[in-house]
C-alpha cells in the first residue's frame, strides 16, 4: 500500500502514526479554546480577506498586510498561486512535496526537474542555479525539504532568490516545517526576500490543527498577494481556521517549546535508527527520512505503525521511507520494531 | 458601495444583515455540538474522500457514494469543475451567480452569456435550448437562481439535461438554495440526472454553517465526480466540516421547519414590499429580488440594514436590489425602512 500522502489513515484506530507530520506536543488549548468558542458564530460568512488574520501576520512576519495571503491550509495556495500565474515552464527539485507537480501538470504546465543527489545527501546546491534562465516562470524549491527533510543553506538560498529575480522567475519556498527548526529566522528565505518571492508557511504541522485548514504566503510584492488572492475560491478559509490561526500567533512559549522538543527528540531517533543500521539523512524538521535494505512500511503496519513509503516520490526508489518525530515512548516503539526487522 | 457578494460585513456590528442568504433558524444545536467535540481531535488530517459524509450522502441522495464530491463550500466545487475539465466555450444564464463567469474567465474559457428577459421576469424559459449545441462544452444554470429566486421549471429542466447529452455538454447546476424551496424534489436536476449532469449543493445556507465551508456535487457519472476529486487540492475540506455535516444529515425535521418559515416569511415580505411598490420577482428561495424606482441600498445601510445591491450582476441595472428572508421582527424592520424612502 502506497499513500500519496501522509496522515491518511482512514478508519484505522489504535495506529502509531508516523506518516503525518504533526506536532507531538498537540493543539495548544488556547487554540482550542478559540474554535470552540467560534462554533456559535458559525452562522456568519467568514471574512475573505482574513483581515484581522492577515494584521496579525503582518506583525509576526514584519511585512505589511497587503503582502500577505491565506489560504485553506498551504496545498490551496500551491493551486492559485499556480492558477494565478500559469507558469508555461516551472522547475521543482526532487525528491520532494508531490503537490507542485501534480498542480504545474493538471495546468498543463511543462516541469524541469532538478535531481538532488543521493551521494550529496539530497542536498540543493550551486548546481541549481545553471538551471534558473529566462526559460523559466516559477521555481519551486522546499526548507526543509519534504520529505528528506534537509535545509537549504543560506548562502545559497541567497543566490537562488537573486538570480530568480534577475530571470524573471517567479520563486515559491515552502517552509511549512520551518517553524520546527532550531534558528529558523537564518534559515527562511524571508532574509533575502524580493519581489519576485513566495514564502508558503502552514498552521497545520506547527500547530497540529491539521483537522482545521490554514496556510499562508508571505509575497515580495503586494502585486503578487493580490493575484492569488483573487485566484480561487472567495470564501476560502473557514471562520474557525482564522480565529484558530489568531490564537495560535499569542503562542510564542509553545513554539520555542516545540522546537526544543523536536530537536531533542529528532536528535534521539537518528542516532537510534543510524545505531539499527538505516541510513539516516541529516534532518532538520519534525521527521527524518531513511534508508533501508529491506521493506519496512508493511512489517511495521502489521505491528501497527504507520509511516510513510517513499518509494512513490519523484526521485526516489524502494527503501526510502519518511517517520515523523513523535513522542518518546512512541519513538521507542519505532525503533524497537525497526530494529526486530533488521536484525531477523 | 457595491459589495462583491453578500455577507462581507467585516467589522459592522449592530447591523440588520439581509445581503447573506443565511437560514434565519441558526444553525442546528446538534452541528454546533458535533462541531465542538470535534474541537479535541484537530490534530488528525480529515479524511481527504470524506468516505464517510459521502456515504451519508450518497443515501440521502439515493446514489452511489462514488457519485459525490464534496468541497470547501459550493464555491470550491465550480473552481474544481472548471479546472478538471477545462472548458473552451460555455454558456451561462445571466443575471446569475458571478463566480462562475470569474472561474470561467480565469482560466480563459470562451463565455457565451443566455439574458433572462426582464419582460419575462427573469425566468429561464424554452429560448435556451437553441444555444445548447456542439460549439460548447459546459452549461451553468442555477434554480432557484441567484440573484432572482426563480425556479426552472421541471419540463425545461428536463430538456435541457437531454439537449446537453445530445450535445456532450457538461451541465452543472447549482441547487444551493434548493434545499429552501417546497416541493423542492419535483424542481431538483435530481429526477433527470444524466451522465453529463452535474449538480451542486450547499450546506452553509441552509444549515446556516457559513462559517465553516461545506458543499457537495452530485455527479451523474462516477468518472465525472473522480475527475472533480482528483482537481484542485488534496484536503479541501476540514474534519471539523465533515462533523457537522454528517450531524446535519440527520436534521430532517429542521430543513422542514425551515422550508415551512421561510415559505410564510417569503410570501409576506413579497407581499408587503410589493404594496410598497416596489417590483417584486417570484422567487423561491429564501431571499427576494425586487427592483425599485430610487436607490435603496445606502439609505437602508445608513439605517444599520445592510441589503444586497444587484447593479454589478451582469444583465441587471441600477435598481435591482436583493433581500435575505430573515425573522418576522427583522422583515418588518426592512419593510419599514424600504416605505420610509420610498414614500419620502
Amino acid at each position: 500500500m502506497i499513500q500519496q500522502h501522509g496522515g491518511n489513515i482512514g478508519h484505522l484506530s489504535n495506529i502509531f502514526d508516523f506518516s503525518a507530520n504533526i506536532n507531538p506536543l498537540g493543539a495548544p488549548e488556547s487554540v482550542k479554546k478559540a474554535v470552540a468558542e467560534t462554533v456559535c458564530d458559525i452562522e456568519k460568512y467568514p471574512d475573505p480577506y482574513c483581515t484581522e488574520l492577515r494584521d496579525r501576520l503582518g506583525k509576526h512576519e514584519r511585512i505589511s498586510a497587503e503582502n500577505i495571503v491565506c489560504g485553506n491550509g498551504a496545498d490551496d495556495l500551491i493551486f492559485r498561486i499556480v492558477h494565478a500565474f500559469r507558469p508555461e515552464r516551472a522547475l521543482i527539485c526532487v525528491p520532494t512535496f508531490s503537490e507542485y507537480s501534480r498542480v504545474l501538470s493538471e495546468t498543463g504546465c511543462e516541469i524541469q526537474e532538478h535531481i538532488l543527489d543521493e551521494e550529496l545527501d539530497f542536498e540543493l546546491g550551486e548546481s541549481i542555479l545553471t538551471n534558473l534562465d529566462r526559460s523559466l516562470d516559477m521555481c519551486f524549491i522546499c526548507t526543509p525539504n519534504n520529505p528528506t527533510g534537509r535545509l537549504i543553506a543560506p548562502e545559497i538560498l541567497a543566490k537562488i532568490s537573486v538570480k530568480c529575480l534577475e530571470n524573471n522567475i517567479i520563486l515559491v519556498c515552502d517552509e511549512c516545517f520551518m517553524g520546527f527548526v532550531e534558528d529558523s529566522e537564518n534559515y527562511s528565505l524571508r532574509q533575502f526576500l524580493n519581489e519576485k518571492c513566495i514564502i508558503l508557511k502552514a498552521f497545520t504541522k506547527l500547530f497540529a490543527m491539521a483537522g482545521i485548514r490554514l496556510g499562508y504566503a508571505v509575497c515580495g510584492s503586494s502585486r503578487i498577494a493580490e493575484r492569488i488572492q483573487q485566484s480561487g475560491q472567495f470564501w476560502s478559509v473557514s471562520a474557525l481556521a482564522q480565529t484558530a490561526g489568531i490564537a495560535a500567533l499569542d503562542e510564542t512559549e509553545y513554539v520555542n517549546k516545540t522546537v526544543r522538543y523536536i530537536t531533542e527528540k529528532r536528535r534521539f531517533l537518528a542516532a537510534e535508527l543510524a545505531k539499527i543500521g538505516v541510513k539516516v539523512y541529516d534532518g532538520a524538521a519534525n521527521f527524518l527520512m531513511f534508508r533501508s535494505r529491506i521493506e519496512l512500511a508493511e512489517k511495521l503496519l502489521a505491528e501497527g505503525i504507520l509511516i510513510r513509503d517513499c518509494a512513490n516520490f519523484s526521485g526516489l526508489t524502494e527503501g526510502f521511507y519518511r517517520v515523523a518525530v513523535r513522542t518518546h515512548d512512541e519513538n521507542i516503539r519505532l525503533i524497537n520494531a525497526v530494529r526486530r526487522f533488521l536484525n531477523g
